[in-house]
């Protein structure tokens, strides 16, 4: 037999049967109305249950960020599903973690699956990897039904006079005409109070059937959740029925859909339909903005999205309950797990349980997007900030060459290198540290220990991670050994949420400016003229107030991807601003960031393969 | 209280519970671990059960098929629900109705819902009409998977020299270079047998990494579920990244992938991966097809489509068990459910049972693709064709005026007028009577009655269908009554059952203009040049032999949607023809056929709509 990490990620997940998910349910006190199985190993969740526990205490909520990973990961969600197994079944608190939904771009593309390794899994992780419960096909269905109906909307416009159009849009059904609910909203919204249809003025009629979007103006993008790079900027409508009306435009992978944001930062039904009616898709030649309800489509977006807003039940390696709820990209989307997954969980674990739950990439993107957008959303309160390092990244941002995904790594990365290390530490650990401190909360460092790490580069870690303000730092041994690898992390999470956490939102004004300079160590912004015109333009449409979803690289504080450690003396250049008023961010997009990943010459899906006589899965991990 | 009839779809369709998935499961005789959940009202089934019941004998197969419908269709899923409720509770027969998932597009474009109507349902209508349990998203996953594969392998391919791509596509991992099983596959079918990557010529490698394919040679295409006409041409790859590659290409309509195809007509997994595998996406150069397993994508595909294979289980309004596969648009694909749910349910309901499958639209093309390519395929053979009539089908083909969706119906729908009636029996009736004896399985006419019809109407098209050939032809009632109201046909079906049938081919060679002659009473065909050299170069391949799935209007017999009744003196123009290679059929595109419809001024969205306190969804029928 084989020691612990001798075994393959996927070995690991086979051997272990994952209990039936009613049972589950049962043990973390779910009532049997309150689960919807999908297969037997997921379950979605119904929000009734937020209504049943609404007097129980919350529990204590835990971030777990991350320094700048290197472009193979850091093992985040690892670290989330070790600390959830050490609390559940060493320290005998209920926990829950909650993560996001894979996005199937990286699953195919270059990264792979994202159900954890080791002994700190998802499981099964077939499941957690490929459709889960349907989350994400809901959402890009939601996105495109938004696009046909721009785009099929302009053209009617185009080609029908107000009268043709009127009773297209208001038939008489059996000699009754009448407006719609969601025609009257519109009405009300361009202040007419007549619901007669024959009583409207050739004037209201007029404003009332023409949006009058101006084609160059449709801020709404088509989606697919594939790395398709050649979907960037692409050209519809060049059919010979289309008469002519052709378009640049472009698809964004799926989670990058405000509609994702919206999943993520809705606290229920009632407040995810009113976002999806307010997303705003473009602007009217006059300079109106247009939304998803102008469109008429609202309703029918709530209806695909009435399942996606229940998070998914699964469970770890050990049996630990999990969320998986929302997707990943803390670069070019939000990147957190959902409010309600949160909300659910922290009613579930009571109040002496624990919630763990990720945000994406870097301190500097996934946690400050789950400070000022998702708090400022929800209303929770982080207790603690698990900061999660390698060995690996902190030798690259202390100098170390160049990692790449498909390269062997270099030896500076397999042998003892304190110097490497402590110039890593001193740069991107500690500002990932400052970054946490900013928003008044306590940090404990997760050093997620390789076998290639030594005791004194453990050590050093540690000590240097304590000197720069952590409250605490402990190496961590959950992808060899499970819950039992992260109890020290545990201890610590514990001992340390027991201190006061102070925590404050970063700004309130110069949004970009403040996140620039105080998270990304920038000396300014420089705004394109098209990003200032835009600035202008949602200043002017009062959405001034809304918190900022930065698009930037994950690969480094700055714009520019090669540089490690902690940049200074950069200016970070704006490209454009798009605004996601639904979701309620505005949404800078920084350098040259693509919201469109693209396949490497050999894509993971050369090795994903299915044997169809024991229908066993290979190389998705 | 109000009278059957009286009341809304939806109305009747909230008043049934639908008993819990696994008690229907019990019922049908399915064992606990050959199901898998999906909420409480659908379940996937698996196909291990074939395996279980190899010995049991099949059911009788009753394939429903239709006369030429009006845009509004004629209610042909209804009569295989009403038939089936009549079947199993009234002549106390096991009965199974097989169904397709609906596509979004429809849902939310012209046609809305298709669970049935009246009291012939399937419930609960909003899972069977929105993402069910997630084929047509996994199809379109697949879909574009490889779409993206294609793209990126070009521009890789035209941007690297030949050992840069061999580095990449097998690289050194801790040392060790070695060919994966797919690719193992690939150097196979290059005639390679060295399988140890340092021992292949330059001209070895060169042949390996490049596929070569000609951009103008790409016939793969992406799709969507949503009905987005701009997308029906469109140019790619105008990102700056993309370095010039631009390239013309077009979206279809999901269900019109390949991938539908091969799921509707796989018998097991591992049939599923070898059409995969097989699928062409274009050819190279030198004029050399391409297929999916040469991107390496074949096993990545298995994967994602994985649970799609197994049929869903849902229920009629009355409790019969219902089979939810594969997809509709018999017009642009072969439309038909799926080869496994009709197995699983000749099986399951056995020897005495009945299967009620549905082919799409009128007799001419989804019945002759159910015979001609589904039968084919599956080995299994009807013993009886339905053929549903309405008295407003027969009169708008007896010469009555135009029928279109939005639009009140003439008068001469809403009262007697037995002169268009016979004359809509003695063309269009007659002529798709004639097309089932051509493959020589008997006919019961279904005239499914509306309200409007008199007693004189139905008399007389009972009558002439029986003139015309029908071994019987009956009115039901389903609608109103339920399968109370399909008892007549129910006899009617059982007793035709029990006749010869002598089933045979349409055609073994000059397919295409034997289908247009035939089938559709066409002059002659006349191929596009385009057409004429694609035909030239499928030969060639050896895909001669192919069956033919013609992608032709459902609106006439003809390629011309206003010629109704039985149109003659016409040639038969085929566009353009494509290869579905895994599928197993050549695609031909008849006149003007769109294979991505769009959405009207008012598309159905305008009406849907969720309430988000009682979570009641309205307007999806």
């Amino acid at each position: 037999m084989r020691a612990p990490g001798e075994w393959d990620d996927i070995e690991i997940s086979r051997a272990q049967t994952p209990k039936p998910v009613d049972q589950l349910a049962q043990e973390i006190g779910l009532l049997q109305e309150e689960t919807e199985a999908y297969g037997r190993t997921k379950a979605k969740v119904r929000l009734s249950l937020l209504d049943r526990l609404r007097e129980q205490p919350d529990g204590k909520y835990v971030l777990v960020a991350g320094i700048t990973p290197t472009p193979l990961g850091e093992g985040k969600s690892t670290v989330v599903i070790g600390l959830v197994q050490a609390l559940s079944a060493h320290l005998k608190l209920n926990s829950f973690a909650c993560l996001r939904q894979p996005s199937q771009g990286p699953t195919f593309g270059v990264k792979g699956g994202a159900a954890g390794g080791g002994y700190a899994q998802v499981i099964p992780m077939e499941e957690f990897n490929l459709h889960l419960t349907g989350d994400i096909h809901a959402i890009t269905a939601a996105n495109n039904l938004v696009a046909a109906a721009i785009d099929a909307r302009m053209l009617h416009e185009a080609t029908q006079t107000d009268k043709a159009l009127y009773s297209r849009l208001v038939p008489s059904v059996n000699g009754d005409r009448r407006f719609s609910p969601i025609q009257i909203a519109r009405l009300r919204r361009l202040g007419i109070s007549e619901i007669d249809p024959s009583a409207l003025t050739p004037q209201e009629v007029s404003s009332f059937v023409r949006l009058d979007l101006d084609p160059a103006k449709v801020t709404w993008q088509r989606v697919v959740d594939t790395n398709d790079r050649f979907l960037r900027k692409i050209t519809v409508g060049q059919a010979s029925t289309e008469k002519g009306h052709v378009r640049e435009t472009q698809f964004d992978i799926a989670v990058a859909s405000e509609i994702m944001a919206i999943l993520a930062l809705a606290d229920g039904l009632g407040d995810m339909k009113t976002r999806l009616g307010r997303m705003v898709v473009g602007s009217s030649r006059s300079g109106q903005p247009v939304t998803a309800e102008d469109l008429g489509v609202s309703g029918a977006l709530a209806v695909l999205m009435k399942d996606a807003i229940k998070p998914t039940l699964m469970q770890t390696l050990e049996g630990s309950p999990v969320f998986v709820h929302a997707g990943p990209f803390a670069n070019i989307a939000h990147g957190n797990s959902s409010v309600l997954a949160d909300k659910l969980a922290l009613k579930l674990v009571g109040e002496d349980g624990f919630v763990v739950t990720e945000a994406g990439f870097g301190a500097d993107i996934g946690m400050e997007k789950f400070f000022n957008i998702k708090c400022r959303a929800s209303g929770l309160r982080p207790n603690i900030v698990v900061l999660v390092a390698t060995v690996r990244a902190l030798k690259m941002h202390g100098g170390g060459p160049n990692v790449s995904a498909g390269s062997p790594l270099p030896r500076e990365y397999i042998d003892e290198n304190l110097s490497l290390v402590a110039k890593g530490c001193s740069s991107n650990l500690r500002k990932q540290i400052q970054i946490a401190h900013l928003f008044g909360v306590p940090v404990v460092v997760a050093l997620n220990v390789f076998k290639t790490d030594t005791q004194a580069e453990i050590n050093l870690v540690c000590q240097m991670a304590k000197e720069s303000g952590a409250s605490d730092a402990v190496p961590c041994h959950h992808w060899a050994l499970g819950g039992r690898g992260s109890v020290e992390l545990a201890q610590a999470v514990k001992q340390a949420s027991s201190q006061p956490s102070h925590f404050q939102f970063l700004y309130s004004q110069e949004k970009i400016r403040m996140i620039a300079q105080k998270v990304y160590g920038a000396d300014d912004i420089e705004l394109s003229p098209e990003a200032k015109a835009k600035i202008d333009y949602y200043n002017q449409q009062g959405y001034g107030k809304l918190p900022i979803c930065m698009a930037k690289t994950h690969l480094s504080l700055s714009h520019l991807p090669e540089k490690k450690g902690t940049p200074t003396g950069f200016t970070l250049p704006i490209r454009d601003i798009r605004a996601s008023i639904g979701a309620g961010f505005i949404y800078p997009l920084v350098g040259t960031m693509s919201t469109m990943p693209g396949l490497p010459t050999r894509p993971c899906f050369y090795d994903i393969d299915l044997d169809p006589v024991t229908e066993e899965i290979t190389g998705l991990f």
